[in-house]
């Protein structure tokens, strides 16, 4: 039987929209934005767009029109009482009220606020400015319809079947992905892969297979409408931006060098327990461990996001023995670049010594690679970051200089005050 | 939007059928019926079932009652007004009015014969007798049924991700497949795997996927619903059955010995063109050929179904030339156990000295072979024939010992009869 009520639904939608919801964004983003409300309201930033990956040609893949069209919609989107009601009653990480009600009010009458869309030769120049706490949830979205619409752009010109056969091949590799995970004793592991998704409707799919073939070992998504809409745990902490822009706000290079301790300092008075993990390579993890207050080292655990996973997570252990702490009691998340293998060798040195867990982004959500022609679905590297905080740049540096953002003199300026010496380059898959 | 009705209507249905349509069989089962009707209308007959595959315990994975279900709901299927039409109306090979209006009534008021059904330890007894046209529609129907009541054993086992991963993976391989066949030039394949599929939406979905990734290079299907669903080409000649069951009606071995040609001569007053294709294996090739009569080698092609499919290519090619017929006018069809490798090297050798065509059946239809553990879905070898006609028994050589069938004593005689010598014993996959 035709459902003919759903055909003319469907036949009624301007444009198929990409994003349609505020919480389809990742969790450490609302975490980080009641942060941001409570402690720096009234920052000023600028969010960039920059597309890391300057051989895939944004500008010629994706008709300017659809991606305004697209941001438009996500300007008109604001938080549903469903949505509202899960976030007030939800518990995260065990906790009840995570978010607070004056941030739940302030969330509740949130629009986005502009955007600046401009065409550069083939990429696009895409800018948010405005307040910290409004501008910094344009982030993932942003990411999400670009990443989106350059998958569309390629599906088009597919068929019906040869379309039924890249959706079964990248299923079979995602559930053989599954299955060698499957493999891994005491496994922790969840959806990190918001931001450069393939589509909406993959991430999903993606959740719900890990969800079904990993059972416990699956610990969650960082995706809040999917862990919404699946009933499964909403993950993640904090991020680079937060260092990023108290840095940017530093007045002279003594503030600058308490900047990422003062993040870390407001995050404590707000969370504990799971929440409290250090993400310490925005400029440079070692320095940043050196140089930490011992308070820090009770934390529950730290993120490894850049540079070589094993040395860092080595780094940290050694730092929590310094420090008189057990670092089997500690929990180590990696979130960089994963895929089967790595997680395998990371979780083979690691597992017994302290608590591993992965953060899987990318190469979950996204693993197209080889499944078209010329490679035109495979993954890129995207990313939207606070460029600009009260008219001043933005650095970071991290534990790989090709994924270090600043201007240059700014760079070196951080690269003294934060004490780096040479850093290995590694390659930035996605 | 919830289809409500549709749901409603689904959960009135007492049984999911397997066979929904009388025409859900092969195109020869028409064509042959049709001549049947004809020229041998009040022949008894009894057709059985036969596992060739002993291994596969039929009884123990298939429930009776949902077999006898199965089996009495196909009892209850008359062809529907556009099915009549459809074929009434048809071209078929480029002919119109194939099917002759007497027959076309009677078939539109057929409705199958009983069936007698018992379990036989881990088997099932399954035999149909009465008059041969109406007896002889039984054979596709119900072997369908017990491949695909097997298929679902085993995929009520399964998980929904974990089927839909089955099934992604599946759609991967005939993919792969088509693939793999698109690179062969000038090539000619039709669908011949109804009997043996995997169900009836997978065979619509193969035959689909067929048609996108081979174009013209994709000829039809076997399976007249299929067909005329799809608006494919519906695709055969004639079986086994017309020769075994003229055999067995034979008083004695002068009348033996002629049955073969008899059947074609039958055909040939009904048939011209490629529907005249000689299936010369019943009871050997090599002596088919040689006492054929010479009207014989003025046919369209030959059809190539058990044994060694090069050599008898090769015999049928001599014997054309020794018969003054030029062989590059002559079609080829190999419909025996093919997959991909065997077709390529069957294509490389053949094409360009004759007309090659391939009749695909198991192995598009229903190769799940390692996709679930204990491979218990693997094809295996299920026939349905003629084992009785007017109270005595039928007699199958064919190339291939291990296809050889009928009682130990009526084989040496037919051997005699036909001269045949010793054969190659060939692992019958499927």
């Amino acid at each position: 039987m035709v459902d003919i009520a759903t055909r003319v639904w469907n036949h009624k939608w301007k444009i198929d929209p990409i994003v349609r919801s505020l919480i389809d964004t990742d969790f450490y983003k609302l975490l980080m934005c009641q942060s941001v409300f409570r402690n720096k309201p009234d920052t000023q930033v600028t969010f960039s767009l920059i597309n890391r990956s300057s051989a895939v040609p944004l500008a010629r893949l994706i008709d300017e029109g659809e991606l305004r069209e697209q941001l438009e919609h996500i300007r008109s989107l604001s938080l549903s009482r469903g949505e509202s009601t899960w976030l007030r009653g939800n518990t995260f990480y065990g906790k009840r009220q995570m978010f607070r009600s004056d941030f739940m009010e302030w969330f509740e009458n949130l629009r986005l606020p502009p955007f600046h869309l401009e065409r550069r030769d083939d990429q696009y120049e895409l800018t948010f400015e405005g307040s910290w706490p409004e501008v910094m949830l344009w982030e993932i979205p942003a990411l999400a319809v670009l990443m989106e619409l350059r998958s569309r752009a390629v599906l088009d010109l597919m068929g019906k079947f040869e379309l039924q056969v890249l959706y079964a091949r990248a299923m079979t590799r995602v559930w053989e992905k599954i299955e060698q995970l499957r493999e891994i004793p005491d496994l922790s592991i969840a959806d990190f892969g918001t931001r450069r998704r393939h589509s909406y409707l993959w991430q999903d799919w993606c959740v719900q297979a890990m969800r079904e073939g990993l059972g416990n070992a699956f610990t969650g998504t960082s995706n809040c409408k999917i862990a919404m809409q699946r009933e499964v745990e909403a993950i993640g902490t904090n991020a680079h931006e937060l260092p990023m822009v108290y840095a940017a706000l530093a007045e002279d290079d003594a503030a600058l060098a308490r900047a990422p301790y003062e993040v870390l300092s407001d995050w404590h008075d707000e969370h504990e327990g799971n929440l409290r993990i250090i993400l310490p390579d925005t400029y440079g993890t070692q320095g940043f461990l050196d140089n930490a207050p011992d308070w820090l080292a009770g934390w529950t655990g730290i993120r490894v996001d850049s540079g070589d996973p094993a040395a860092a997570a080595r780094i940290a252990i050694d730092w929590w023995r310094d420090r008189g702490e057990d670092p089997a009691e500690k929990r180590v998340i990696f979130s960089d670049g994963l895929d089967v293998e790595k997680i395998r060798e990371l979780h083979r040195e690691f597992a017994g010594r302290v608590k591993v867990s992965f953060g899987w982004g990318t190469l979950l959500t996204n693993d197209f690679r080889g499944l078209v022609p010329d490679d035109a679905l495979a993954p890129f590297s995207l990313v939207c970051k606070a460029v600009e905080a009260n008219g001043r740049p933005t650095v970071k540096l991290s534990d790989n200089p090709n994924k270090a953002m600043g201007p240059a003199a700014e760079i070196d300026r951080y690269k003294l005050v934060f004490g780096v010496g040479p850093q290995d380059a590694l390659k930035v898959v996605v």
